[in-house]
């Protein structure tokens, strides 16, 4: 695979780096017009989201005969993965851990930092590049935000990188789980993006994956979008900024139940008291932010709820057996979806039906 | 798979069907006349068990050559299971891990519950079903009582039910180890279980697996038992009330010497003192319950010693190199049995000659 | 496979085994010609090594297509490897665990063993029999000395061996680090290693690799060696009376930069301090025994620099662009050094070609 000419000769140092642009920094991270790297939710173009949705269902198709599962999973059955997860996240390891099965990748895992020789007096640098060595890919996720893209762009300048998958870098990147929310939209509605009214609901302000799903959205047309979240968890300046510029139309609002009967999506989130400072979440009421059973005879019998789980008490449990409940789904949707990330960048994606 | 009918329209709520009695739920955790969710020793029935015999038997026999060794594991090789293992049990585990990896399931390992979403105020309800999103089958061992059985119930109303296999729940049901010691005795006995004399000793009151035992004791003709204790940790009544309800007859005594002549095996066990309430092990002398290198002359030519392992001083490591001394064939004759139990779970069973 | 004749005749208890000359436990270790358990560094003759090196190198090449790698991998896909490691080592786990999936080999691990049996009151010797029940290979790290060794002992008289491969065994032995660094430097002089002067920096004495190199350099023809490091950490008299008895040539000096010059390859190392007794290791001035950018014009041109790694501040980072910096290769070479090796061992080492 040859990176793309022009950054080869650049290749400026990590300061300088850093604070580029990341529509600048795409084309660093790809290679033969493939993500090679997957760093950023702004690496997902429209036509590269509908190729992974095309993918991803033809994979959850082709598995479901034990002929077509073994050969799905002959497919990269020379490469070997390591997932590093120097953060606890058992949900989003067990996602990638099994899309990675499904291919048919052999896996090592390093979930425990302490164990590493980072205890040594290793720099994390030395030792991402060390596991690297035995391996074809780095799946990552890694509470310093930067981390994971500093990696990638470490292992472009060694004589035999491997791409790098962001699993979850400190509070900015996400990017699968962005694509796999956008692949639930993707199944829950056939198929067609455009035209939706999108309702987010919740901590806005800290949730990672509604601020993602925000961007992803510039991909379709004649969507707006209605945020719902308490005075203190209001989604960011530059996310509406970024809607601005888009010309995507959004409201902001604390009267959940007044947007709901238009909601074609309803994306439900924690309140994400882990990134408290002082204990500010204590002082919030945060139940009028909940999804209730009586709110299913509100909504569209074709609109559906969506959470990137866990969830604590934001939606009822007996809403799960309610059709328009796709958040089990898309849990299953996120390992398929990455399954077909994975596939894409190895460049085996057409070779699955 | 479709679920016996009648049990399918009925679907209680868990506090009423946590109650009822084992032989009614049965049922519920059975399709096709199979096996699906294996939870209570009480579901092996003596053509079941024999069953599982002759193909964990077959197992052992076809993989010794290379051919058949990956004709096996490629039977259930599109398959994914999950361990989650919520209390320590190395030896379960590496069991059950190397049963799946013989029939070519890809395995996911879930065992410090710590790093798991649970932190983030998630029920372990829907932690379980999160996981479940990724697999075709969870293997559990959790400490509270029942949780194992709950997780199939929810699992079973689920549109995406996997099946779930009890690895220990609690001080309640250990299946695969009755399992794998009934085994041990079909093939020490050369597959005649009828007309034994069968000896326990030890903490009979608080061991998981002499409890199970008896129990399975019942598909057998003529057996008799021996219960060998210190009075403080005698068989409670609950297997005795069974025992006298199926018509086998025991005795319980703590004169090992007495007993063990005439024994077809001796099925020995350590002190539980890991369930002490206030230090009761310290005063029990636990040293007549020991067998040593001296008793080799008193038991049968045919007799066997069991063990469930882990051991202390119950059983002197002279013995091991007696052959009567089957324990290590034991642990072994575990992964086996458990490989032909998820074997016959899937329906794969037939295929292996 | 059959053990030699002369051992399994004899099966001395372990007092009176271990204390022997390594040279005399060889055969007991060995099966049909091939090494059996791998313990020492001193298995390695030079035709051996050379044997292996050759299957390291076929084993890169045919991996290099898809339809080498799955051939490769269906080689051992009949076998099952335990990784034991009772002490942190990351590295070294990674390694291995590659290697066997480079084989087609499944893998379990134990890392933490407080979650193990030994916290019911099991030997040690218990659970390594235990585990060993499930698998059909054992690679262990552990912190006792003695104790790899005496795990391998025990497998040995047991009805059921499987290879043990030490990967580390306290301060004593880690032969396959020693293979990896050999089969470095073999690679790094076009397999030509003999008539070179290799030259070991800095803690020396508490260094296990520089130890087992040194051990090794008697399979080769007219090298030379230069131990350079602070006074406090010279190489021990064990092992320059090693090199006396045969006739290897060595200098001890302090002066770096006065012998880099004539050297065919430089190995560096880290100070060892986790081995400190009362913080000696902060008495000492390490810096002349740093490599830095301005050596780079002092060395020949066909000097390599090695690292067992992890390294602190005794190699520049800057050093790692230059080719003759073969650090990072190094790790990688390990990963084939032990598949060769787990392929000579299991007799599938004349398939890979």
């Amino acid at each position: 695979m040859k990176r793309t000419q022009e950054m080869t000769s650049v290749q400026p140092d990590w300061e300088n780096f850093l604070p580029r642009p990341i529509s600048d920094k795409i084309p660093f991270f790809s290679r033969d017009g493939r993500v090679y790297d997957c760093l950023f939710a702004q690496q997902f173009s429209r036509d590269l989201l509908a190729h992974l949705f095309r993918t991803a269902d033809a994979l959850r198709e082709v598995t479901q005969k034990k002929g077509g599962a073994d050969h799905v999973s002959s497919l990269l059955s020379d490469k070997r993965a390591m997932l590093y997860f120097a953060q606890p996240s058992t949900r989003t390891f067990m996602s990638f851990l099994n899309a990675c099965h499904i291919l048919g990748m052999k896996t090592s895992e390093i979930r425990d930092t302490s164990t590493s020789s980072e205890v040594k007096g290793e720099t994390p640098e030395d030792t991402v590049r060390t596991f690297s060595s035995y391996v074809d890919m780095i799946i990552m996720r890694h509470p310093t935000p930067g981390f994971v893209e500093k990696t990638a762009w470490l292992m472009n300048r060694t004589g035999r990188p491997v791409p790098v998958v962001n699993g979850g870098s400190g509070k900015d990147q996400h990017p699968t789980q962005a694509l796999l929310d956008t692949y639930t939209l993707y199944r829950s509605f056939n198929g067609e993006l455009d035209n939706k009214h999108i309702v987010m609901v919740g901590d806005l302000k800290r949730g990672r994956t509604v601020r993602s799903l925000s961007y992803l959205m510039k991909n379709y047309k004649n969507i707006s979008l209605s945020f719902v979240s308490p005075k203190e968890f209001r989604m960011e300046a530059d996310i509406l900024d970024f809607l601005k510029r888009h010309g995507i139309p959004y409201q902001e609002t604390e009267d959940f139940a007044g947007v709901m009967r238009t909601a074609d999506a309803i994306y439900m989130t924690r309140i994400q008291d882990e990134h408290d400072k002082a204990g500010e979440s204590k002082g919030v009421d945060y139940s009028p932010f909940y999804f209730r059973q009586e709110h299913l005879k509100q909504i569209k019998k074709t609109c559906v709820i969506l959470h990137p789980l866990p969830r604590r008490h934001e939606i009822e449990v007996s809403v799960d057996d309610d059709p328009r409940a796709v958040f089990w789904r898309q849990e299953r949707n996120g390992m398929w979806a990455r399954a077909a990330l994975m596939a894409h960048i190895f460049g085996v994606d057409e070779k699955i039906a």
